[in-house]
């Protein structure tokens, strides 16, 4: 056989994959997934946009367009950043993606080199991970805090470095955000640096406590990029996602982008404008964002209830997940073992760290389950732990007494 | 600034992308683009399709799903491969791709190496050249005769090569086809050769003359992967194509499809499914072909009128397009911007060789125009010619007389 290409010669499927496998068993109480609730999908909302765009547009929406996305829906978005952020942005800032991960293709795609030093959080953001890994960066991570990186750490961490990636709200996995002055901080430290800077803000409508806060990259747009995407407020099913940058490096993005798949789907573009002109954004995301807001307090008080009290647990101000840092001698990989044959699963955190530890954090999801699974899924996921800290995470047939 | 990554540090934006922006003028009679003719587009059944998915599983359509593909959609994939070509492919064997040129990146990415030696075809597709160049291979090119490659030729170029790249029926941008002779020949030399094969059939439903030949990947299924795509049968809206492959190019493929877009959406592929399990679809394959026989039949018959007699033009068998061998001291690209002048336009054929060649040729696309305009097009275009012909091909004011 021919040999593979060096950058997936060691390639392998993503461990979340391999355990959302497992949980496709109805009868586990999965955290695992980054899954919306269906709940939270405008279904007969997107049958009538779907039914006009089709009816009114058909041949169009059906058609090849352009690279750069359906100018409407450009239209929309650049006004979104306007109006609610105070933005420099317009619509030929914006270039529409087959959902985020496509962004964080192109955008590894175009800058990094084989050894190029991609600076990630830590934890980091897993389909980034797996994007970027694909060009073959040197790694180097930075600390998150309460409040975002630790400020220090980051200033050595670019110094060299190529790209800077952030999730700078409800971060996937730890649930954190920027507070107001780190962003400040961030955006004065970057501007000191000759580096990208790749800002990620996928759960930024989803704020169920505190203030909105403007992305880093409006204090510092020059050799940065911004993603945003419909996944999380309209429907992921989609794939319909969006990078604002400007000038040279959006020049990049498109040629790439046309090499990468010509344009993202013309009807779902269309169908996704009709949705927002149609219908009323605020309302329909505030409805998301209490949902959300709603289990996350649920799981946080069935956790107070039921973890063991050394458990330590993030408090997101929005976004989809809670982080959980176990005492330090456990293993979280261990510990799912155990948790899956009691019937809840979770993702272990050491997926989410580039440079090898990690391995007593795990991820939860708040976003898809409703509040008695919630409730009957993090006690057993508390029994699980108590078991692992008395046994030390002994697997097989008696793993479950404890649950 | 930072700098690009090396792979697009001399990246350019298509020069047909840019021709596709001159021809928006309603004025010009475009033969340049490659679009399928939107009245073939079963526009009420996919409304009725779109309806009943979003009705019956919305929620499960607006979802996240998995990255090889919806299931039902692979199955009938994979059996029309049984039923119409006697293959062994599985649905196992198919993974969905956001339209083929996903296809044509994700397997680049896995097998392309810089400095790698790719085999094109001469002409090539200029779609598979920009998705290639990306991972900057070293380049190869193979003659197309009217039956197939120059087998000599091909067997030479293949000797250390990593990927020969085909598409075997009705040619973009000739219009030629592999005739069953030359497949098995094909087959037998590859494989002598450790080298990847990757057919392309985007057209080979399009037949409106001669006898339905199976691909080479029938014979020769080993190392290779076979392209194919919803574009020219259904709509190109959707952006859904698919590769066959199996084993461990299957595996990579996933995991680099996951790293690209985590997975093509999902209500796009539940309509297209829900359209193709409700209509006839044979005979809607049967009514496309037919309207565009009629045009290419229309369009032969304009050149065989208006056209210079030392002009030579392909006799495809189906697809979309013309190519036309100018005399040698002609330049199509300077053809052109007299035919803009003149409000008619077509694709010079250098864009579509890997080895700076193909100045005197030209590409036409007869799928998107009705026979009057095609006729009056042509009618230009010849006159175009001629006006090159007599003066070598001047530009500017005078440009236009002999049209």
């Amino acid at each position: 056989m021919p040999q593979f290409a060096d950058r997936v010669a060691k390639a392998q499927r993503s461990f979340i994959r391999e355990i959302l496998k497992v949980t496709a068993d109805p009868s586990v109480i999965s955290f695992a997934g980054g899954l919306p609730n269906p709940a939270s999908f405008p279904v007969p909302e997107i049958a009538a946009a779907a039914s006009k765009v089709l009816y009114e547009s058909g041949p169009s929406a059906l058609q090849y367009s352009t690279t750069e996305g359906y100018k409407p829906l450009r239209e929309w978005i650049a006004n979104r950043y306007r109006t609610r952020m105070g933005m420099d942005v317009d619509a030929q800032d914006i270039l529409i993606t087959t959902g985020s991960q496509q962004a964080l293709d192109l955008v590894a795609k175009i800058m990094v080199n084989a050894g190029d030093t991609v600076v990630m959080e830590k934890p980091g953001y897993l389909g980034a991970i797996q994007a970027f890994t694909i060009f073959r960066p040197s790694w180097r991570s930075v600390p998150l805090e309460n409040d975002g990186p630790d400020l220090a750490a980051l200033d050595k961490a670019l110094d060299g470095a190529k790209l800077f990636y952030a999730v700078t709200s409800f971060q996937n996995p730890s649930g954190l955000s920027y507070s107001e002055e780190k962003r400040a901080h961030v955006a004065e430290i970057l501007s000191r640096h000759k580096v990208f800077f790749l800002e990620d803000d996928p759960y930024g409508e989803l704020r169920f406590k505190g203030t909105a806060l403007p992305p880093v990259y409006k204090q510092r747009p020059r050799n940065s990029m911004l993603l945003g995407t419909f996944s999380k407020v309209a429907a992921p099913g989609f794939r319909l996602g969006w990078i604002v940058a400007k000038g040279e490096i959006m020049e990049r993005l498109v040629i790439a982008k046309q090499a990468a798949d010509l344009h993202t789907g013309s009807l779902d573009q269309m169908i996704v404008y009709q949705f927002l002109a149609d219908n009323d954004f605020e309302a329909h995301v505030a409805r998301i964002s209490r949902l959300y807001g709603n289990q996350c307090r649920a799981m946080q008080a069935a956790i107070a209830q039921h973890f063991p009290k050394n458990v330590q647990v993030t408090d997101p101000e929005g976004g989809m997940f809670l982080w959980v840092t176990l005492p330090e001698n456990l293993s979280a990989t261990e510990l799912l073992k155990r948790a899956v044959e009691c019937k809840v699963a979770f993702v272990p955190g050491a997926a989410f760290f580039v440079d090898g530890t990690g391995e007593n954090t795990l991820r939860l999801n708040f976003s898809n389950a409703d509040e008695p699974t919630i409730n009957e899924g993090i006690k057993r996921l508390g029994a699980c732990i108590e078991a692992c800290m008395t046994e030390a995470c002994m697997t097989g047939a008696a793993a479950c007494k404890g649950a």
